[in-house]
């Protein structure tokens, strides 16, 4: 693997699981791997879980990290080519992304999108730009349109927890997964849903998972992440007999970036809980307790959203040292 | 040692203080100790010695160090339950503190007080939360009410200073130091001269000094931060043949977080100097000159101030050590 | 080496760039030089490229870095010696100086100029009272009048490139470099043309390069930076035949800190290219496109740029290891 983008820069998910749980179980394994290498992790847009996990995973690998808030520590840069740069832009990606490249090993970015613009924030060219500019390989601390280490991770929870009897999985059992909606007061961006619903679509495909998206009217993904997907809107239809139920929020693509007008609860509490197979429920972080998701959930004993963040560490130390044992 | 927030933490301060001066005699003694092991420092406010000496300490184990300015890498964390987030927090502490655990072996805090509401700041809401959600060892690297790696490495410098002939200390001659608040034109926390008295207050009971407190009527600090100590209204009076003078402003407990009129000359100079025991002076830093502390004496040879802030180093590295030794 | 602040810090500067090339050629060969020693990069201004190189040229000899932004996350310093501090500073350059020496064993620093009182800028007031207060060895990151691991960067990529037959080195053919001034729309200070001129004044002294500074009239830098180099005020005629074309826009020495009008076309272009000896041409990074430079410059062969960038990590490392080597 040379790139983290995308589920598409994966070659096997299975395995790319099983390295993560062996890392889980002995996170010091591989530890002078990353001996002598190192880590920049740019940041335009603000992080908790994705730079302390990033950073905590390239460590135990033995790499060393350096961290870069560009929003803050830098300076505006410029992504337009034939442009005479008289404004407020004081450096062009170009040269951004390969200085950056010339003083490390691996790079992460995290990019977020504006929201405004749904062919530009589709195109990726930021993302893209930094990946062709910089010369090393790169990883997606979150694109504007996914965030593969997310959906990593919670792949890798998924199959930790896997509720369903080893000889009904013999048997073709396999544990509904459902992306649920959930309700916001601000205009959130599809890249965790789009990059969890391609996980998702994925490992169904691998026959890991049974998938459904659960979601208002209007609130449709891009197609082109949720190929093979069942998709209700009814969140309770959707949710029973679930075995885990992925809450999240996100704005309209077609209406890009607006929140619509939904009828119907669509926030996950005790009661609809009761619906499910006594569902796993699972959250990316940070929630907001009792808007998306209610807080006797997520103190409850069915929430998996603290070992889902934990999981992070686990989701990046696997893509790093399968970047590493490539170079 | 599972816990560092205040002196009842420690079961021997003679023995912690002792094991920090070891360690200033050979600082690398420990440095596998941490081996595999991850400090994060999360800091709610702005650093400069404590971020600088507890990283240089945590590295000096050996250990890895992740720093978190949430004030400005991150997001405004909500602390009350049963409230509805739909409003400016974006998560709860609750979760950030336990997504945190999961990627650090110990958790470094500081939260200064709002000094608006005494109740709240007093009853270290913010910070108690953080230790009870985190899951881990905490370090208070300054909280609304105490500052207890300060307070160590005040006793550090006090005890390696110690102006009392040996065979004066067998026939228990004791250092007196006084703790003397000084103007200051802004309203400050009470937490160093908490913390500090509380530290003096147990070396006192232990014999190792003798201690008093001078204020202007009206800045009496909470009783539990003070039992034992004298308390005089009259910095000349209180400094007489002190042989350590603790500089530091704090604003009115009483009338909280006031700056209340006062009378005299509180700023300690030359003149006054010539009142104690030639006493060295001590401040926690920052220190505005020529208004809490005259600048003759930060320049002349009884200020104690930098190696005070350089004692910061092994204070911070003796508590890690004993967290590390524990787990 | 015990100070990195200008050219006449280094004893041989043939030497460092014979070091620097050694480092690069072999970057870990003493990884173990700065075991147990701890660099600290103190920025009072934005950095990416000094803060990136520097941080890894430490980590490559084994040190460890601890980073501080003191415009972000520290407080406003004072430097004024007799000041009653009753103001907007929080604590003075003497203590705060001092303190990060108590937790260093060497020290970056970066300080610009305020380009608004010359006197002031070029005494380096802040800068040399850092170094008078820490008591360590320090590192300049750019201070108001000079950027010397830059210039070091430039002299490496001078070397490593120098396009003269090693014959007709023998018979005294040396490359001809010449500094071009370059537009930009906001007054930009001269510390990079300052030291640049000082390294390749000092470089042609000993008979490594021959040295001409194009800029329009008006923008002659300070007498003391450009001892021996030839000042032509029509780049056409400077570059000609130029073997380095160094681009680099700077604000008045003279009428201070302005943007003075010019005649002429100062931007590096192909078609000006084409007068010379098929130059290499630099920038020291960020550059505003088509600006002070044109795209099809940069974008092209004779870019040396990013490799100029690159090199700023030899030139680090080469004076960390100095420093290291000389305690």
């Amino acid at each position: 693997m040379n790139l983290f983008t995308s589920v598409h820069d994966v070659t096997d998910i299975k395995q790319l699981v099983a390295d993560a749980l062996a890392l889980k179980a002995n996170p010091y394994a591989h530890n002078t791997l990353g001996k002598n290498k190192t880590l920049g992790l740019v940041f335009m847009n603000p992080s908790l879980r994705t730079r302390l996990s990033t950073q905590k995973a390239a460590m135990n690998l033995g790499m060393n990290v350096m961290v870069m808030n560009m929003d803050k520590d830098g300076w505006a840069l410029e992504t337009q080519d034939g442009v005479v740069m008289n404004g407020n832009t004081t450096e062009h990606i170009r040269e951004a992304a390969a200085v950056m490249g010339q003083y490390c090993d691996i790079l992460g970015l995290r990019s977020f999108p504006k929201l405004k613009d749904r062919e530009e924030d589709y195109s990726e060219g930021f993302f893209n730009k930094f990946v062709q500019f910089c010369g090393v390989p790169v990883i997606s601390l979150e694109s504007a349109t996914r965030h593969p280490l997310q959906s990593l991770a919670d792949l890798i929870t998924i199959v930790e927890t896997n509720p369903v009897p080893i000889e009904q999985r013999a048997q073709g059992k396999k544990p509904k997964v459902v992306l649920a909606w959930a309700p916001h007061v601000k205009p959130l961006p599809q890249a965790v849903p789009n990059s969890f619903a391609e996980w998702m679509c994925k490992a169904q495909e691998l026959h890991m998972i049974e998938f459904v998206i659960a979601q208002p009217e209007g609130f449709e993904l891009a197609d082109e992440f949720t190929k093979g997907a069942e998709i209700v809107h009814n969140l309770d239809h959707a949710i029973t007999d679930a075995d885990y139920v992925y809450v999240k929020n996100w704005s309209s693509y077609k209406e890009y970036g607006q929140i619509l007008p939904y009828e119907g609860n669509w926030m996950m509490n005790n009661e609809k809980l009761g619906l499910t197979n006594n569902a796993k429920v699972m959250h990316c972080l940070p929630v907001r307790r009792d808007l998306e998701l209610a807080a006797e959930i997520l103190d409850g004993p069915n929430s998996l959203v603290i070992q889902e963040a934990g999981n992070r560490l686990w989701s990046a130390q696997a893509v790093l040292k399968a970047l590493l044992e490539n170079h």
